[in-house]
């Protein structure tokens, strides 16, 4: 996965003489990178700097359908006094062709080797939306097409959501458990929820890997068919290792949520086998009563969080109950993706 | 249809205390009123204030297709400094479901509880298209799907049309009038006109109560079938009472238009009974010369003016030669959604 | 096809007392002018100027996709602190007829008669692309819709192509020439290449044409089937008649590319007949080898470089190799399409 980022050694620091190239995973950075990064959030939300990027333009190319990440990249884009344009293949403009050597004679009509360095030359950075394919899963491990286009841009590159990585997410998500004064070595359970069908790995990646480089005490609570794939769960544990945290796995949702002060739902796909979704209907048939309602909480601390990504599908993943009740914190995590981003593009774009 | 603007107290004159939260229903205001935002509309158009909103952003959610209302909006934003942003649900954006407690095992990925206030969060003020669902009269008149999107914003709600309100296009329609030299008393007449099939009442009942608030002498002239449910009618009524005006409903078309000196025609969908296509089909293939050529100007005042809020079916609903000629002022009220909507956006958002 | 350039006497030096129109044919330009406009592109690449255009509004009207026309033209104006905003028929905005009098009962919703000059009344330039229909050559020769909606703005108007030019890509490609000091009567071959299915003759008219206002010795290179129709060679031959290049076509290969200082390869349909899928199928089965693969260099001149607009078809019109080559200038040819549309916006909007 390390490798849709080729400069790891960036620093976000904005007086480091180096400066930052990419912004595609949070591996790039230590835990107290993320920190400085989430502090400068938080001066640009209190501090306003309407001109910090003025006359810089971002580029954002969905391959993948958007609402959050659209509108926070544009808003935050504005709110530093700079534009942005958006590129949506498949919708006003031809479908882009991501394959090595293949002759194209089927649907799409440019092939990313021209369109990503086309787009990102009229650009100061370019923000690249990817999902997985989702049939082979040493393929989407290894973010190949998202790495190949972050590569060809030759400008500093976003992640908006690759196959396996959604570093924005994970950096808004973090800047809320400081909001909320979560400590760092609190109880954080990452629990698989249902959904109509197999969703990407990209959203519980990130999320264990941030909770585990932030030091937190992580469970990934899950049905065995829904295990996290050895090479995601190698860098979380890594990432725990860094920073002092704790990783483990359960399958025994009263155990893994006790004490709890952060439940993170979120919905993905059958792992074992990966890519059949005959094997993944099944599989989700077998556990209709993990959509999260006011019950999980019973045992729970009395202040735990419950967090997700969004978009959720209400009294699939989650009851309308706990969405609409005390515990949930998922507007707060939506709105911290545009003074996160806001450091990001600030960290990459500022002089 | 006035729960769709939650705070009915506000004032728009800028120099008031109380800001207005909303811009959602014509009806929020006196006639005076209307004509102190007119006159800031006239005094932005004539004095452009190119920094008046700098570093604000407006967000644009469209449920349903724009072609003006998107265009004058990132116009007006930007001719005052501002900027915006555009979520098109269903184009690039997955789909948002509008009901309470569903199950969301459909085709929407995500409920306007969450996208609303999310995508709020990211800008100063949110505008809405929410189109009726054209079965349930009740409900379509109870504006709901709209109300409850613009309770969840948190943010100033501008209406881009709602099932049975199109308050922008009302306002720039009454800066048309008061261009021309219109006068007060005048006789408007509001007809119906064909079409392929029905359309929302929202414009011929934002039309109907904005004549009636200018204190004008309106007709509504339309066939017995699509005559406007009596909700919609008591509104209209109570605005003329309010500014003096007087309201008639007919079928006579030469009775109608003698002595009109505005004829503004408009397509909607059959009432009696309503959202039922079949019997709509059966109505309107009842009246096949209800499309407005010359000849409907024969006693009409010399100087009538045709009006229609556009996109408009040439000769289905107006002929060419009436599009074309020296009645029509179409153009000229589209175009004044720009300056309208400027004076809304200034009122809501300066300062 | 001159018909879609109204006001023909215009030009562009910035310093003239009458201000240009419209840029919607090279043939607008003489060759002086056409370099003028250049170095005002080279000079705002150099020289920024990012409040030159502050409160400007661009309109983009896309009646077909695009990739690099939509992201350039959106930068070109944010460089020079201007705003753009974009309408899709078809993609959140409904079909817009073109026609003239038709009874408009079908699939669109409202006439460029009043789609245009509304659009055109939100902004101070607006770009229309309006592609060939690909039926009638004479129809698409006259390039009638597009002149028919330039005229109904009101407002200078840019074509982001045509159906049979696009003077934006041909000064952009102008551009790329000058860059890599290609001589004024260097060889400059535009060849047909392959493609699955006809396209349009918008880029090898213009192309042709560029070529031969800047006095190049120019030869076209295409199957006898593929021959470009008669108007738009008369139109070549006058270009370089007015600039002093020369103009041939041929079915050789080899003997075309000798000493060829240019390669510019090009994908278009089968023009005798013209506008039948049947025997634009045939004819192009008929000629496999026509895509461009590194043996077409053996007899050019060393330095010969490879052309193409984008998007390109890779291993259809041009080989992996070539594209990945050191012949290929595709890239920089996009890239100039930033600074070219630049110099035209500066020249159309500035003071």
């Amino acid at each position: 996965m390390s490798s849709c980022c080729a400069p790891r050694c960036s620093r976000l620091a904005p007086e480091e003489d180096a400066p930052v190239k990419h912004f595609t995973d949070l591996a790039q950075f230590s835990r107290e990178q993320v920190l400085e990064l989430l502090a400068l959030a938080q001066r640009l939300q209190e501090h306003p700097e309407p001109q910090a990027l003025a006359g810089k333009i971002l580029g954002l190319v969905f391959m993948n359908p958007s609402l959050r990440t659209l509108a926070s990249f544009q808003a935050g884009m504005a709110r530093l006094g700079g534009s942005s344009f958006v590129i949506t293949p498949g919708q006003g403009t031809w479908q882009l062709e991501t394959r090595d050597g293949v002759i194209m004679d089927g649907a799409a009509a440019e092939h990313v080797k021209e369109g990503i360095p086309v787009l990102a030359s009229y650009c100061d950075a370019l923000g690249i939306r990817m999902f997985a394919d989702g049939k082979d899963l040493a393929a989407d491990i290894a973010d190949g097409r998202f790495a190949q286009m972050a590569a060809l841009a030759g400008k500093p590159v976003i992640n908006l959501e690759s196959a396996v990585n959604h570093p924005c997410q994970a950096l808004a998500d973090w800047k809320t458990l400081e909001d909320l004064k979560v400590p760092r070595r609190a109880r954080f359970v990452l629990s698989w929820a249902q959904h109509p069908r197999a969703l990407p790995l990209a959203v519980p990646a990130a999320t264990a890997h941030m909770a585990a480089l932030r030091g937190m005490e992580l469970t990934i609570l899950r049905p065995e068919e829904f295990a996290l794939p050895a090479p995601i769960m190698a860098r979380v544990h890594a990432a725990a290792e860094l920073s002092g945290g704790s990783v483990r796995e359960s399958t025994d949702r009263a155990e893994a949520l006790e004490g709890a002060q952060v439940l993170y739902a979120k919905e993905w796909g059958c792992t074992q086998p990966y890519g059949d979704a005959t094997a993944d209907a099944a599989a989700r048939h077998r556990y209709p009563d993990w959509c999260v309602r006011p019950d999980w909480f019973a045992r729970a601390a009395p202040e735990c969080h419950l967090m997700h990504c969004l978009p959720v599908r209400r009294n699939v993943a989650i009851s309308d109950a706990v969405l609409d009740g005390a515990h949930s914190v998922v507007l707060r995590q939506a709105h911290n993706r545009l003074s996160a981003q806001m450091a990001v593009l600030y960290s990459l774009l500022k002089g």
